[in-house]
């Protein structure tokens, strides 16, 4: 947990960006719920805690079973939890009180967890607004639900001015002080990378033919357990590249594969990591995969080099989608106008995401807020097309945003298959030639930016090996 | 995934004891749901996947968003769950089809997985009992409400007979065959204990004094990736074993302290176990710290040597605690009759858990199916007492019940003191020289055992060492 202060000041940025949407004694109330132990299987056997991200961000308070509220009229700050019983103290151990929490997080006026039903119920009464985000998990949705007697579709859906659903007003203000990580969550995301580092090397280190998948996940993930709170997201780490999100473990390294491994961790105080790299199995890389390999290095270099403030991130990710076309081309996978296939949208059916999405508190910062409303400024639409249209973070570049730069290349055959029989290459893809990668799997290689006042900086403490050369060498 | 052989015949015994729960025409259907991707931060970044244990049990499939049903009428059994969409593939790579999948499960009839809705909601048009678990998740607690149109409250009540609530004849046909191991489970069992006997060994061998507890947690929790699914419940390693369910592990390792270390593996195919050991950090027990070590160490063995057909568990517990509490009168900590400090439960505030619990699919196996539905005979009842009260499992023990014998002994100053000023303790307790323990901490000791045809066994391959000169001499 930060110290007090930093807390307080981004409640009061937070009211003051809130008391632009409406006139005095119009504002209404934020509400804010935190999480709930996540039943893994019996209610009382749980996953590892995690509070809600936003909670953390304005709260601090890393236990279950808070809430807050913020009257957006007066500024007057409440949190809602229960102290413990004899019974909580036999099983959990002593804990702070609920009022010497609150101290830390700069609030002074404490409540029992379930008064907070009676302040939404006193102000839906009264007719004020009550903001709220939308809820992530499951349980939060039920507490929203019997806060405010609303339906599921409605506390989950967003939407401006008054209603039954959560408030657009609030996912703005909150995007826009999360979207600029300050100093201390700079350190903290790089005290995560340090971390998720260590996991990239431990993994290629154990990565030789003849090994079990899950024994290297085991040995990596054991890194972030030891030194953080564990993987920022459940660990890739698959010789089936070309599926994009492949989480099983199943497979035996073999010579002359592929392995994608896509892997981060989290930091004790909840920030995120998240590096990919591609090893060739045995330790040397075929040609024909160093070609293709080098492709996918030479978008990751060139997004960075273009990595500065007052670019739209949109840009980038075209830029990375032209190197991709034009080794492809070099290649002979494509064929034609590179200008032409960039504005079709080519490059998506060898890299069907965007090259890079938010970090910070959640590995994919503030996803469940709204991709649009975090990723797209105003003026901004997204794409349609596959790849351009999945880019989750398109804004233009300011200091302060800390994104993952994750070009890729994958013959996905389902993929391949589909635009081949659809027409959707119309005409600039090589099938012919294509049909030699069915078997290639896939390439992504990520680094995590932070985008500083005259550029940009990859997370410290040093980068992963990742020109073919070095990733050999580091493999030795 | 064990054989369909396994499946179909869980399935047939289910269906053979609700039929005696109704006349024929008259029984109604009983509904399975599967459990969700369960959010740790956003909607799409998820923990770990865990299957839910009861669907694991009779239906295999280890996939997010199934359903079924058991027609308990005609015996017709269907699966419910979608095939995958081109996207699916790209990210999450080929799966089999969910006919494919079912067949595996020996089920013949599949359909999709909104299917179950109408399904469920033509049965209770028609005035059909509509029989389910009480469910876990949250996520399974929203979908019973959706299927019944019924209260959170109503889903995950459980009682007989008609009426909105889960089924308590379903209840008692699954604990019925749930309790009593399978000889493939018990090979499960034992691969469980194998990976949790090797954490164990890895943090005995990790506990030095300087050593923060983090660092231990995550190699322990290294090899339990490498090897299995992942913990079976959330490790304890704590310093203050006074506190029965510690998750901090910030602390560093102090020279002379006790380490409890509670910690299980969850094998690949989901089964748990579940070892406590308590350490010297520095290698040697001081004479205080072996007097109160060997108390607890022979109530386990007493416990074991007790474990066998026929007896109630409940009544090992009471040999467990008249052993705790006549070596606790040996060291001056109580006095006067063990009988009667037997009978009043004096041992509660010493050991105030039960002795055990079933071990299974979940490591408390199928808690959330009710306690004392799972745990005691239709004859028993629950004490009152704190300790004999809190035990999960008090049955008349049968060959292939699979339990954890963990006895133990805390000085948690909170408790006592509650003791003291209430006079709980009728006199039997020396609160003069027990003073001399409040920063002592706790002890446990804890091995999974099958009670056999003619007795019992532990969990092998071998047994963690146990004996006080034993741990001294595995941590050289």
């Amino acid at each position: 947990m930060f110290d007090k202060d930093v807390y307080i000041r981004r409640r009061r940025s937070l009211l003051e960006k809130m008391g632009e949407t409406a006139a005095e004694g119009k504002r209404g109330i934020a509400v804010f719920v935190g999480n709930a132990e996540a039943p893994a299987q019996y209610r009382d056997n749980c996953y590892k805690w995690r509070q809600d991200s936003s909670w953390l961000y304005f709260w601090g308070l890393d236990e279950p079973l808070y809430g807050a509220v913020i009257d957006l009229d007066c500024g007057e700050e409440t949190i809602f939890a229960d102290d413990q019983d004899i019974d909580d103290i036999v099983w959990s151990g002593p804990l702070p009180s609920v009022r010497e929490l609150a101290s830390k997080a700069g609030v002074l006026k404490t409540a029992p967890y379930k008064g907070l039903d009676a302040v939404v119920a006193k102000a839906l009464g009264q007719g004020r607004r009550v903001h709220f985000l939308p809820p992530s998990r499951y349980f939060n949705t039920m507490r929203f639900m019997d806060l405010t007697g609303w339906s599921r579709e409605d506390v989950t859906a967003v939407a401006p001015g008054e209603g039954r659903h959560a408030s657009r007003e609030l996912v703005e203000a909150v995007v826009s002080l999360r979207l600029i990580k300050e100093e201390c969550e700079i350190v903290e995301i790089d005290a995560a990378g340090a971390i998720g580092q260590e996991m990239h090397t431990v993994g290629r280190l154990s990565a030789r033919p003849g090994v079990k998948e899950q024994e290297i996940v085991g040995k990596m993930e054991g890194v972030t357990l030891s030194k953080g709170w564990g993987v920022s997201f459940p660990t890739i780490l698959t010789q089936h590249g070309e599926t994009l999100h492949n989480h099983g473990h199943d497979g035996i390294l073999e010579k002359g594969r592929l392995l994608v491994i896509d892997a981060g961790a989290e930091s004790n105080s909840h920030y995120a990591s998240d590096f990919t790299r591609t090893l060739p199995v045995g330790g040397k890389f075929s040609p024909k995969q160093r070609e293709i390999y080098q492709i996918v290095c030479d978008a990751n270099e060139k997004a960075f080099a273009l990595t500065r403030p007052g670019i739209a991130y949109r840009d980038v990710h075209l830029a990375a989608a032209r190197v991709i076309l034009e080794g492809l081309a070099a290649a002979g996978l494509v064929r034609g106008s590179i200008d032409d296939m960039v504005a079709e949208g080519i490059a998506g059916m060898f890299m069907p995401h965007g090259l890079g999405h938010n970090i910070g508190l959640d590995v994919h910062d503030m996803e469940d807020l709204g991709e649009n409303l975090v990723g797209y400024d105003p003026d901004q639409t997204r794409s349609p097309q596959l790849g351009l249209g999945n880019l989750r973070m398109a804004r233009v570049l300011k200091p302060g945003h800390f994104i993952s730069n994750e070009p890729g290349i994958y013959f996905i055959p389902a993929l391949i298959g589909q635009w081949k029989s659809e027409g959707r290459d119309k005409g600039f893809v090589n099938f012919g030639k294509l049909a030699e990668y069915y078997d290639f799997g896939g390439i992504r290689l990520e680094d995590d930016v932070l985008v500083t006042e005259d550029g940009a900086r990859r997370t410290g403490p040093s980068r992963l090996p990742i020109q073919p050369d070095d990733v050999e060498a580091a493999m030795q």
